[in-house]
């Protein structure tokens, strides 16, 4: 194998491999990148064996053939050689030769054969959609994912596509997070696809219109970003039936600038940390939230000017499931809508249907 | 007390004092800031017994007084009020009020009494310098300190003030840190100042050339910057006479790109992290250095122009200790002597006396 490339391309190339190498597989070779160079291309693949991350970039191939190399360290050199045109060359005794101006690295290599297959996907694409706004829909329901294992499916995200729509879904018992989004298509899909997955997914994504082809097989998802595809195993399971627990009606209706909401919860959380409950008291009259908390260190009181339909109501919550939501909504003002102080809270955005979180409040002592 | 005041003034007077606050007192009360409102002028206090931050701002005082509040919890909660107007009240029972716009803090405090005096200094300064260089010859020479605990003079940056010159030396054994600067004065000073006091004193001088005035005590050093004054402690003990560690004369020169000689350096440690000895090895012929290294993983050969006078010589070196003052140095070109593979190595700028490193080689089996 003997081909020469641009030092910077080659870096991006290895940087987006490497996203699939977590260092959590028994098998050594998956530590490894996978490079394969062919008719004036190379291939990088990183993979963990549940998720598998191929690149494509153009380079001077004199000779075909592919190696495996060490990611962490290839990445390592490949980033502090100058930015100048890198030679990769295979010589005797499973080494590679790297040079770059004046300088030469020999490094061990791997065998390209011990290297697992990528799963077989036909690629009917199923459906597509810009990049930006998948990584938008992941980055608004990523957080609400389970954390622990005692329920692997809920440590998925829920990729929902029926009626022309795309719902992303994400819950972990205490929240739900869902956005939704209008695709072209006709299709329908029901899977789950691990959070840490499309946490790296989301990190490909480019905020741009570009768009991203998305294909499922009964076991997998593939995203094909042109140059980048990844590929992820499904999780196996059932995913819980979310729309049975979105209440169908409230009682209040609270508008409220999501901003001026969010500042003020995020200082009396300061209060509220310590025993780690993060308790915060929610007040609801009249045309204000009053929002207290404390702790040994003292106490907190924050007003909200808030414009509200329906009765007066005392409700507590976890602060962190409240400032997780508001953090990723990106709307100016949002609905909040409650029935009761033991039953869950709806908050929404104002002027569009495509965020929609569920908070179940913390029950205290009147 | 009763004082109002600018959020972002405060707030940054809170991130000055907090830096003296490092939270391994065994004294509760170091944990706090201690605040004193007076004639218009709110004083802030941080101390950790061996140094001591104290900064003024200006303010609104209504009523005088002084309490000491837990540093941690109210920098948090300044830094999260608007950009308003804070309001700081004594209440009843040991409490403070913080309130802005529609904010309220009640706060437990500590009883101002209970902190600490600074130490008593009659500030007859001894010399001035501008902040940005004082804060570049910290940063010139800290990294040599010694880190482990056996000489704890070693701990320390040598204030050494004669012949008009003030010199930074700092030594760890392996390699020796000096920075030179001229300065106006006839007095003559030797003062070992803790390396941790330095590095905070760094944090606060400004990049520019106003002015830090300098004063001396039998035990303590006082930084003055106006606003704000930093008090530490002196080691206790002899520096090490570190002029007799400097080679009187060397055998070879080499002139050298600094940042070209730095890069080298870094790609071959790549290869030298194995281990953590860090080795590399310079082979100096002609009119190069070619430096090699080499791991389990592989070896690496890196190339140099340079120009040298005096004969052909390989030497090895730890290699951070080579970066680490590479990269404080701040001139184009820089010159190394050298007299032999087991004598010391001098590095200095190529234009000026400002900077001199020493570096021990490591000795290898030819």
């Amino acid at each position: 194998m003997i081909f020469t490339c641009d030092k910077s391309k080659l870096q991006e190339s290895i940087n987006i491999a490497q996203k699939a190498i977590t260092g959590k597989s028994t098998m050594s070779i998956l530590e490894g990148i996978y490079i394969k160079a062919e008719n004036n291309i190379i291939t990088l693949i990183g993979s963990d064996k549940d998720v598998s991350i191929e690149t494509r970039m153009e380079a001077d191939v004199l000779q075909s053939g592919k190696v495996v190399i060490d990611a962490k360290i290839f990445g390592e050199i490949i980033r502090k050689l100058p930015n100048d045109l890198i030679t990769i060359t295979t010589i005797e005794n499973d080494i590679i030769k790297i040079t770059c101006q004046k300088s030469e690295f020999d490094l061990l290599h791997m065998n390209a054969e011990d290297f697992p297959n990528l799963p077989k996907i036909n690629e009917n694409m199923i459906f597509s959609i810009p990049q930006g706004l998948l990584k938008n829909m992941i980055k608004g329901t990523s957080f609400a994912i389970a954390q622990d294992e005692t329920r692997p499916i809920l440590q998925g995200i829920l990729f929902e596509v029926k009626d022309s729509n795309l719902n992303l879904v994400a819950l972990d018992g205490y929240r739900l997070a869902i956005r939704s989004e209008f695709i072209n298509t006709s299709n329908t899909i029901n899977a789950v696809i691990p959070g840490k997955t499309l946490n790296e997914v989301a990190k490909i994504l480019e905020d741009s219109n570009e768009i991203v082809n998305i294909t499922f097989t009964p076991n997998h998802i593939l995203f094909n970003m042109g140059e980048t595809k990844v590929i992820s195993r499904l999780l196996e399971g059932e995913f819980i039936k979310y729309e049975a627990l979105l209440p169908k009606e409230h009682k209040l209706l609270i508008n409220v600038n999501k901003q001026t909401l969010q500042n003020g919860i995020e200082r009396a959380s300061l209060m509220a940390k310590e025993g780690n409950s993060n308790l915060v008291k929610f007040n609801i009259i009249d045309d204000s939230i009053i929002i207290t908390s404390n702790s040994q260190l003292g106490k907190v009181r924050e007003e909200i000017s808030i414009d509200l339909q329906g009765d007066e109501i005392q409700i507590a919550f976890n602060s962190k499931y409240l400032l997780d939501a508001l953090k990723v909504m990106e709307d100016e003002n949002i609905e909040i809508k409650l029935t009761s102080n033991i039953s869950p809270c709806i908050i929404k955005n104002k002027n569009n249907n495509c965020s929609e979180y569920l908070i179940l409040p913390v029950r205290i002592a009147k």
